[in-house]
Parts: structure tokens; C-alpha cells; sequence
């Protein structure tokens, strides 16, 4: 136990959000702006997009294109913060968390009634998850700011690192595989410079979109028809299995395979192939 | 504007997340919450373990490191999700944004109180900005789960997918640069081998950590010494030229370079060097 080194810190705490059919809203419908709407259009968010000021092209096109879920165009109102949810579901809510505030004495943890995590699932739905502003008027990127931290709302204000819960990074894509280069907001271009001169040329070489749904065809096959089971045992063996034979080929050869040689590979469970089963 | 075509969907939002010094709960103490605290301490969170288990003996260490703010061997208890916040703050945040609800007939948002804000910003530090639970125990992690949403906490839980607002990737990281590779969850495996096959061989024979520092030492005698400056065209003059500096440089040249060359290249500004400059 001598020898443990904790991790260095001074980082990011690198993360893959989840914004599938949740709300987030964009203020302003500039360059950025656009960026910003670019990056949450991967992720499948809901975007709302206020602007008093003129809107880019393109995000007028993507609002005609049926992409946005609102492009606003007047000028914001605090009360936007809280555009898609009902009257009164956020104060239901809280009142909701008062009255089971306290733990029971036995160290019993109550459980919501059904109504009551309905109410927080629908509320988890209207809210917005967070808000990007990307204005010149830091004033009021500060008031949204502050209005969001007391509604439990992320947020992120262009320029303004200080106030933000999150910043964004170069993003290489290439199907489900995504890969960020963040300096933790010390040099942005060299991230686009590694990106352009160091990661596409050696992923754009590979179908690595490929190797992903090999893979999944790999598991799912394993877990519905050659080793199939809930109990922990069962899961793990197939976890322990999925992990060595991932290994057992090459990047490059997982981008390449065909199912009928996974099938040969599956048929073969629990051992490992031969090295030249490929061939 | 025929020709628009908007980044394909089905990806995850990537972010580089700021918790640094900010409230992070983590309940449960076994492989997956030490590895939940590794990525937490590169982020220098205030890091809190709450578990009724047995605990991870370099989780331990971490705590007798003085790495954890606290490590609380007990049954979780739902009050914990407030364990920081002193009696009725989030009520009196709560009630000042009630106050301030209606943006005035004028279309001008009103300030809030130096007090107010104050309250709001001690709220942000004694709040847990996520949560992220480790057990088996999956009904409890639920709870918490409803419970998070209703205070406004982001959370990860383990293993469930659905109740994540968070997926962690491989992480590769050299000093403040970060590169994390994400499958968007469909094959944890494959991008633990892009890092260890792909990543790894390519960065560790650049000195990436100096090409970061050396673009920050550019851009501080810029702004300092050579084009200072606060209004909008000195920025832009800036960003400009750093932009193009940064491009005109191969990353190899950035990762060696000395001070000395650099306040050579400087003293040429708004000209850019000859090819062999660095020579």
C-alpha cells in the first residue's frame, strides 16, 4: 500500500452527457451560438433557442428543417427559464422532497409512492437539464446564471469560464465512437490542431463503426443464445469472456469482420480461438 | 443554404466538467467508487464516500491522504443529499427566485441584491453538484435517483444506464491535456484498446504538457507585452494571430520549442515568421 499514487489533478472530469429528449436552451443565435447547437443536435437534446438579436442562417434553416424545438426570437425573459413546465410542478416537487425528509429511525428508507415519481419523472422532462448562453451582454449572461443555480439548471456562459459548470472540446466523431481533446481550456486550437493533424489521420483509415456493431453482435449473440443467464455468475463469465476475446483481435480486425467469423468465434465458448482463425 | 447538412444524432453531448472544489457525493466503496474518486480527484472535487460496506483499502488511503473530504461509514441516509447545505438555504434561494418570477413589464431584468447573490453563491458551494451511486442495492439507488432530481443534482448511477445524466469514457491524460474516448456505452472494451493501442503509442513521445505551456507563455507576452489591450479589435487582432501562430508551428515544433525562440517569433508581431525561423 506504500506505492499509491493518486491520480494528478488540476483537470476536467471528462463526461459523456446524456440530453436524449431532455430540454436544454440556447440564448443568443450567433457563431456560437451555432456551435453550441451543433454539438447538442449529436446528442438528440431538445433545443431551445431565445435570441432578441438577428439569427444565423443556418439556425433558421435547421428551425425550418423541423431540427429545434422553438427558435424565439424576442428578447429573453427570466421566466424562460422555466418555459416548458407546468404551473406549479416545481413547487409540487419540492414540497414532495420536504415531506420525506427525514430518514425513518430504523435506518429504513421510505419509498414515493407511484404518483409522487410520476410527478418527478414528468418534472425531470419539462425542466431544462441546461442552459448555454452565448451573448455579449454578460449582465444578463450573469442574472441567467444566477437564477439557473437556484433552479438546479447547468449552465455554461460563453467567454466566462468562471461561470461555467461545464466547458466543450474538440469532438472527433466517427458513428457511436466520439472522442474529445479538452486542455482544460488552456489551448483550444491545439486541440484542433491534434484533432485535424494527429486523430483523423489515423481513425479516418479505420471502420470503426464497424468494430462497435461487431462487437454488440459479439454480446448479444454470447448473452441470447451461447451463454444466456441473469444470475451474477452467468454475467460475469460473459463479461470476463467479452473483455479477453475484445483483446484477442486487433482493433484493425474487429473493423473488418464479418458475423459468419464471429459466429465461428461464438461456437467455439468459453474457449479462445486458435490464432489464425481469421485466416 | 441547399447544402446544410446538421451533425448526425444518436451521440452523447461531450463536456469537460468543472467540480473543482465543489460538493461530489459518492455512495458505495467498492472497485467501480474508486474509480468514480479517480476521475473525481483529477478534477480536485470535494469528494464525500458514504457507505455502509466494507471500503476499498486504497479508498481508505485516500481518506488518511487527506484526498477526501470525508469518508462516512454508515447506511446511506437520504438527508445526506443535503449533508453540506446549512438549515433552510435552499429554502431562502428558493423563495428569492419566487420573488424575482416576473420579468417587469419593460422588458428590463431586474438585479438581484449583493445579498441575494451572495446566498445564491454560498448555495452553489455547499451543494452537491453530483452524485454518483455504487452499490447493488438498485431500489436505493433509485430513491435516490427521484430524490437527486427533485434538489437538482446530476447523477450516475451505476450500471443504469436510463438514471444517468453522465456516462464516464476512457480517459487518456497528459498533464492539462485530456482525451476521452467514448462508445456512447455500447463498448466500454473498445475504447479502453483505442486508448492503450492507438492513443497511448502516438502521445506519450510528444511532450504535449510544454506545447500547452508554450502557447499559454505566446499568448500572455501578446496580451501582456507586444499587443496589449481590452477592447473588441485588439482582442480579435489577437485571436487571430494566435490562431494562425498555433497553425503555423507543427505540434512536434510546439512540444520542444524554448522561450527564447518564442519571444524571437513575437518580436515579429503582426508579421508571421520565415519557414526556418526555428532553425
Amino acid at each position: 500500500m506504500a506505492d499509491i499514487v493518486p491520480p494528478p489533478p488540476n483537470g476536467s472530469l471528462m463526461l459523456a452527457w446524456q440530453v436524449k429528449n431532455k430540454h436544454v436552451l440556447v440564448v443568443g443565435a450567433g457563431d456560437v451560438a451555432l456551435s453550441r447547437v451543433d454539438h447538442l443536435l449529436q446528442a438528440n437534446a431538445k433545443i431551445t433557442v431565445v435570441t432578441g438579436e438577428s439569427v444565423h442562417p443556418i439556425l433558421r434553416k435547421y428551425h425550418e428543417m423541423g431540427l429545434l424545438e422553438d427558435l424565439i426570437v424576442r428578447n429573453f425573459r427570466l421566466s424562460d427559464l422555466k418555459l416548458y413546465e407546468p404551473k406549479n410542478i416545481r413547487q409540487r416537487v419540492m414540497e414532495l422532497d420536504h415531506d420525506s425528509d427525514e430518514d425513518n429511525d430504523d435506518g429504513e428508507i421510505a419509498a414515493l409512492s407511484e404518483e409522487a415519481v410520476k410527478l418527478i419523472e414528468e418534472f425531470e422532462q419539462c425542466k431544462f437539464k441546461m442552459v448555454l448562453t452565448c451573448i455579449n451582454d454578460y449582465p444578463l449572461s450573469l442574472r441567467i446564471w444566477q437564477k439557473c443555480k437556484g433552479l438546479g439548471i447547468d449552465v455554461n456562459l460563453a467567454d466566462k469560464p468562471a461561470n461555467c459548470d461545464f466547458y466543450f472540446g474538440s469532438v472527433y466523431r466517427q458513428g457511436p465512437l466520439q472522442i474529445m481533446i479538452s486542455t482544460n481550456g488552456k489551448s483550444p486550437r491545439l486541440c484542433n490542431r491534434i484533432k485535424t493533424k494527429m486523430l483523423i489521420p489515423m481513425f479516418e483509415v479505420l471502420d470503426l463503426e464497424s468494430a462497435v456493431e461487431n462487437l454488440g453482435y459479439l454480446r448479444f449473440q454470447l448473452q441470447k443464445v451461447y451463454h444466456p443467464g441473469d444470475d451474477t455468475k452467468v454475467i460475469k463469465e460473459r463479461m470476463e469472456w467479452n473483455r479477453k476475446i475484445t483483446d484477442f483481435y486487433s482493433i484493425q480486425d474487429w473493423c473488418v469482420m464479418k458475423h459468419e467469423s464471429i459466429d465461428k468465434i461464438l461456437k467455439l465458448y468459453p474457449e479462445f480461438p486458435s490464432a489464425d482463425t481469421l485466416k
